[in-house]
């Protein structure tokens, strides 16, 4: 057995003293409402708890799914039905499923780069060829990346709001994807984390929405929006797709807890999960504003960090000469938890720099932790 | 997309009016205390719900891991550390996590024959080349194993009662199996389902206490002792596995949502695992008689039933000229589950059979149950 890096260290639960700045994709924990979820819980197992005991199915995760669909054709602008979505415990299964129906081992597919190892693990462990695709201001550069691997079956993106640079892909790029993959009979597989959170009056249409030719599968993260140990997420699959989809979940993993599944949707039929998304959005906007005065006030001369028009992650790029993954490894000593970019990349080079996650930092934690990275960055330019 | 057959349905919830009979793998839900879970979900919830809604990860589910080390070893005879459990989300997932560190695609892997049709789609998306090795009355034939298929790397195996056919594995094939894996460098999966409800003085040592060499992973589901919906089940690995493992299940689903895990560990750590599983065996002892008896009366000579040491299901052998898909196929249509044996081989021949589940089926339900499943084998006979 090969020697394998630490595991990363578990996240501090919210109630500690200071709260984890700048974990990535950790959402603001401290502003979900526990009274009211519990609340919720309670009365489906006081009323339910017969069914909810029973093995769960696609069936029974109907009336997550038509709450779901709902939401998100209204919040997202999508175009789907509760029987195109399949309930998941987050964006990685989802992933794994999708590699499973629609490729085979040594089938290419597209990853953004710098982008996500999460992904790239799923897809390197079901045997696929990873093709990096270079992420400019625009987004996905997709012309290159039809000159370099345009026979590709799939291209993993996540446009709304790229990680980790932080970049929302354009229109004209989104029509330039989905025009590539219906000429090459490729698929699409769209990331919309971070898009529920949008910071300007004119929110970008997702990929899914764009799609004329079902060739696009959205996959979403309910945990990443709510809170990470809810452990549930989606699939969005043109509806050739689920029936297959969903035999390989019964095969592998079978379905999430229905309990769970049924407290979701109650949370979401009763209001509450468009409120929490509308309070979410104000609130990530109050901490991105602090964090973005901080880092111009304390780190100006080392991180050029730009404001972002989604998500809960800024992206700084490091003044010549700082190496950010060293920049990462000191500040993690300091307990500040910062993400390099480098590692984030399969082609090495590029400029070096850092995403900030602010989700879950209290916005009176941002201004400390900011100048404690200022040391760091002040003894090591 | 190739066609599919239609995916199972959903299991009906235990306030039907009829539960399913013999629905398989469906512990006695009606017999769960769903206020007591409650009540403990609710105090988990309320003195800690900043922490459970972090991501959960394997220190997260320590006082789980060390909870059930404690119950494993003073009821199975085990012999493991909190260390070595791996907290998943039932049996499929273990096995799936054992594949990928554990195995190459084309690698051979035995499985028993007749055997379980769900952990076999699980080596087989993860590219294992199955090698079906017979099951007689002392269980798996290892001789018959080690001269078709002495090369393989894995072999999978359910020694506590045998899922279709019932079987107990004899102590001589247990350690004939060991002493394979040893010569051989190969691993062995130890599914101890139904070992937890034993009827006879005798209980079997499982392959994990008899392991002198670190080559046995024991994978159980605590969803199939409690209830389906909990999603909740463990992997016990030799102390050298247990990081690549954490690490395939960081990289591709996560860990189990924390607060099951924490209600777990409270229901455990409270002397309610111990005396539920107390309480499901004098059950399950019950259910078992009442199915034989009716059995016996209604089905004498065209099903031949034997009781069972251990588990949940009885399985009975067809007379000459029934057809078990056919008989199996006829009383669905009557409102009654029971699983034919041949499906379940690799190898076609050998009797024909039927493996009838009792956990989930309440008393007074059996006999009229049994009844119908009469009226089809006289049709059919």
């Amino acid at each position: 057995v090969a020697a394998l890096p630490p595991l990363p260290e578990p996240t501090p639960g919210i109630d500690t003293a200071i709260s984890p700045a700048f974990q990535p994709h950790l959402p603001a924990v401290d502003a979900f409402p526990t009274q009211l979820w519990g609340r919720l819980w309670g009365r489906r197992w006081r009323t339910s708890a017969g069914p909810l005991l029973a093995p769960s199915a696609q069936a029974a995760s109907a009336p997550l799914r038509t709450a779901l669909a709902d939401q998100l054709n209204a919040g997202r602008g999508l175009r789907c039905t509760a029987e195109q979505i399949i309930i998941v415990t987050g964006g990685q299964q989802a992933l794994e499923l999708v590699a499973h129906v629609l490729l085979d081992p040594g089938d290419k597919a597209w990853v953004e780069d710098p982008g996500s190892s999460g992904l790239r693990a799923v897809l390197i462990s079901a045997g696929v060829h990873l093709c990096p695709v270079p992420v400019d201001g625009d987004g996905l550069a997709v012309a290159a990346g039809i000159a370099r691997h345009g026979d590709a079956r799939l291209a993993v993106v996540r446009p709304a709001h790229q990680w980790p640079t932080g970049v929302t892909m354009t229109l004209p790029r989104r029509l330039a994807l989905l025009e590539w993959a219906y000429q090459a009979g490729a698929w699409v597989v769209e990331d919309d984390s971070g898009g529920a959170f949008a910071y300007t009056t004119h929110a970008t249409t997702p990929l899914q929405a764009l799609d004329q030719g079902a060739r696009v599968l959205q996959i979403g993260s309910l945990s990443q929006l709510l809170f990470p140990a809810l452990r549930l997420g989606y699939l969005i699959a043109p509806p050739d797709l689920v029936e297959p989809l969903l035999w390989v979940q019964h095969l592998t993993s079978r379905p999430p807890p229905a309990v769970d599944q049924a407290v979701l949707a109650d949370f979401i039929t009763g209001g509450h999960f468009a409120q929490h998304l509308r309070r979410l959005t104000d609130l990530y906007q109050e901490r991105q504003s602090t964090l973005l005065a901080a880092c111009q006030r304390e780190l100006g001369e080392w991180l050029n960090v730009q404001p972002a028009t989604a998500g809960f992650h800024l992206t700084g790029w490091l003044a010549p000469g700082l190496d950010d993954r060293a920049v990462a490894a000191q500040a993690a000593a300091l307990g500040i938890t910062v993400t390099p970019i480098s590692p984030q990349r399969l082609i090495p080079g590029g400029p070096q720099g850092l995403a900030l996650g602010y989700g879950g930092v209290r916005p009176e934690l941002i201004g400390p932790a900011v100048q404690r990275l200022a040391t760091v960055l002040e003894e090591r330019r």
